[in-house]
């Protein structure tokens, strides 16, 4: 058992780095400091390690959101709370990375916003519904912007990886983001100021 | 020069498919249909090419934002258009999206947003001293937000990339959130609806 976690870590780790089509086998083996043997032991191909990195990518997700359902909160916090959390286990989870870099190199295989896109706007419909949002914040609108938002964050910290560990975190860089989206841009639209410690406010 | 431009032309589409380390001399002369010693009479080596594609998606951008910088617009309206024009260039030339794509995955070489991310930057500095923008909304954090943005049209545009040409073009995505992000998506902080036709209205 403990053989295969270190395959999933050394694997999570080289398919987040270098791809689907950069990573071998014999690479992974080399990562995890076992033999070609026992790798194929326990993933015959690499079809199958990948597979399985994807998996714990989701089922870690699923998990933080699950944890995060259990807070009592209103449905447009919930969201960018889960955004935030999404955020942070790109951070820190290399199998996380390697799930969302893996379903977009894999076209065929399940994508991981599928484990938590369809969350994000059933809590948007309900967000509408009880006049969280703004009449014409349309859920459908609403969930694109949380797409754009979540592939900000992605394309942030993989632009800054292996860089100076002082740049600003993905997290709190969202976070600011997410006071504009929430109040506005447009000096012209919302002419009434954000008000701030709202529960919409992710200060 | 025509061998040259086939040239250019194929390896913007193989680095676009497949990325930096995907792509070789012999696939490049291959998708042209030219052999290896005319490939290497242009470019002796693969970082010559990369390095001619990334030079041509930063040209092509330059220029597409010198056409708009002469249009008779706001700050910020322009800062939108800018937006979607890089969006449209994404969807319509491989050149850029190769660009984009060759200055992550070499990070050494000049970053394919530094040809425009400086404009957006000064462009929201006028826009928040003519009033333009909220007074609580910063042009860092609106920098910020552009950035997610731009990323997040990428992102779909390479998701939908070879499927159903039925989807929503990015560019109509974008500014769908852009309608939100100007005007807000709490109902809380701002209370005045959205001014329709305004000049903030990307529609």
């Amino acid at each position: 058992m403990r053989t295969r976690q270190a395959l999933m870590k050394a694997a999570a780790t080289e398919f987040d780095r270098y791809g689907y089509d950069g990573t071998s086998l014999s690479a992974i083996s080399k990562a995890a400091g076992l033999s070609i043997g026992a790798v194929t032991f326990h993933f015959p191909t690499k079809v199958h390690l990948a597979d399985a990195v994807q998996e714990e990518g989701r089922s870690v997700t699923v998990a933080a959101l699950e944890r995060l359902a259990a807070e009592p909160m209103t449905p447009l916090r919930m969201v960018i709370d889960l955004t935030l959390e999404l955020t942070r286990l790109m951070e820190q989870e290399p199998a996380v990375r390697s799930a969302i870099r893996l379903s977009r190199e894999r076209p065929a295989t399940v994508s991981w916003s599928d484990a938590w896109l369809p969350t994000v706007r059933s809590l948007l419909d309900r967000a509408y519904e009880s006049g969280q949002l703004h009449t014409d914040a349309l859920p459908a609108d609403v969930t694109t912007l949380v797409e754009h938002l979540t592939s900000g964050a992605e394309a942030y910290l993989r632009s800054r990886m292996g860089s100076d560990p002082a740049f600003e975190s993905a997290v709190a860089q969202l976070k600011r983001v997410w006071r504009l989206a929430l109040a506005g841009v447009s000096a012209e639209g919302p002419a009434v100021p954000r008000q701030t410690g709202s529960p919409e406010n992710p200060a």
